[in-house]
């Protein structure tokens, strides 16, 4: 299992750290963002949108940090992370989905987390607000529960905990989140566990934020 | 079968699309947006984040759209809409993720779309552009297909297809792309399909659109 991979990427992360938590072995291929090796052509044939992170699993190739996490779920998690039944399915699905949703992502924190690491440009105060205000959703919502989905650890959890989790990076404090830091705690201790990508000048070096329309100041 | 509904919505239309696809009957439960009716206590009871739409299905209530498209799948469409073993689960699982990324929803198609229709703030020409060079990619992955995920109709289509399908409410032309033109009519002669919903005096009148952080132009 070879896995393409940027460092500081919260989307590489999610699968790095399922991969471990799985006990799968796999092979780094490290991807240079910065000098858009991921726009090349061969890197194209293997995700014709040029993103990070890819899977190769023995020739068979999957892109989308989503639909990594299903397709391990599915092939070597099997029910636990990843029931097919209608409701548990509907449960964790939910969960997939918001961690590709806006208040995470395009307008959100990990938005607030790439101006902070990569200095692309943006309206950061905007995106640090958006985030913060889910967290504080997000928190309400873990008062009375264990994980994100199920009573057990799932891929929604997997899939939602890096760009939380990582939200100081981005300027967000997490202090005053006491449900949501027992959730951190949780995954924090399940086997395999591997830490969160901090930024150093060799991972900052290779990385290339994120940019685009609606990054802008009022 | 209950949904809490808004017509003009582009995820309440993903549920009715495929609940008619499916040959589902429901019961209609229309929700002003606009009068803030989804963000009362009675709402935010079914739904935490305070979102349309919500299937009620004889008590057992899901929120969010990808999460409910998964659940009618799995529980009534089975293996054809959303299948559980491993590569084609990927595959499928991609383009719903696909749907909820920035590019058709936060910071491109959708978000151009309401701009236009509900004449909430934002940078409409970024974002068009934005959506714009997604139906480019896409349109090119089209060329060689049929349907985005499979041999088949799968939930992915009918997660991605009514936020591009409805572009040209949010200004971005669909004229030129013809593998996208091509796809559509293949979803449009599927049995039980129902038309995408247009703009009207009245569903105008209940409907709230989005507003946020990053939506301003430079």
């Amino acid at each position: 299992m070879k896995l393409y991979d940027l460092e500081l990427s919260g989307n590489c992360y999610k699968v790095r750290l399922f991969l471990s938590i799985l006990g799968i072995p796999w092979e780094k291929i490290p991807v240079n963002s910065k000098a858009r090796e991921n726009k090349r052509p061969e890197f194209l044939a293997l995700n014709p949108r040029g993103q990070i992170p890819v899977l190769d699993d023995d020739g068979f190739v999957v892109w989308d940090s989503s639909s990594i996490l299903v397709y391990l779920a599915r092939k070597h998690g099997g029910e636990p992370w990843y029931p097919a039944a209608a409701r548990d399915a509907a449960e964790v699905a939910r969960w997939v989905a918001i961690s590709q949703q806006a208040e995470i992502t395009a307008t959100g924190l990990s938005r607030a987390r790439a101006i902070s690491l990569f200095g692309t440009a943006g309206y950061l105060a905007g995106f640090q607000e958006r985030g913060r205000h889910f967290l504080k959703f997000l928190d309400g919502y873990m008062q009375s529960r264990t994980w994100l989905a199920l009573e057990r650890p799932t891929i929604g959890d997997i899939a939602c905990y890096p760009y939380i989790a990582m939200a100081p990076q981005g300027g967000v404090s997490l202090d005053e989140f006491t449900a949501l830091n027992a959730w951190f705690a949780r995954i924090r201790s399940l086997a395999g566990y591997v830490e969160l990508p901090q930024p150093t000048p060799e991972n900052l070096a290779v990385a290339f934020g994120p940019t685009g329309p609606g990054l802008s100041k009022k």
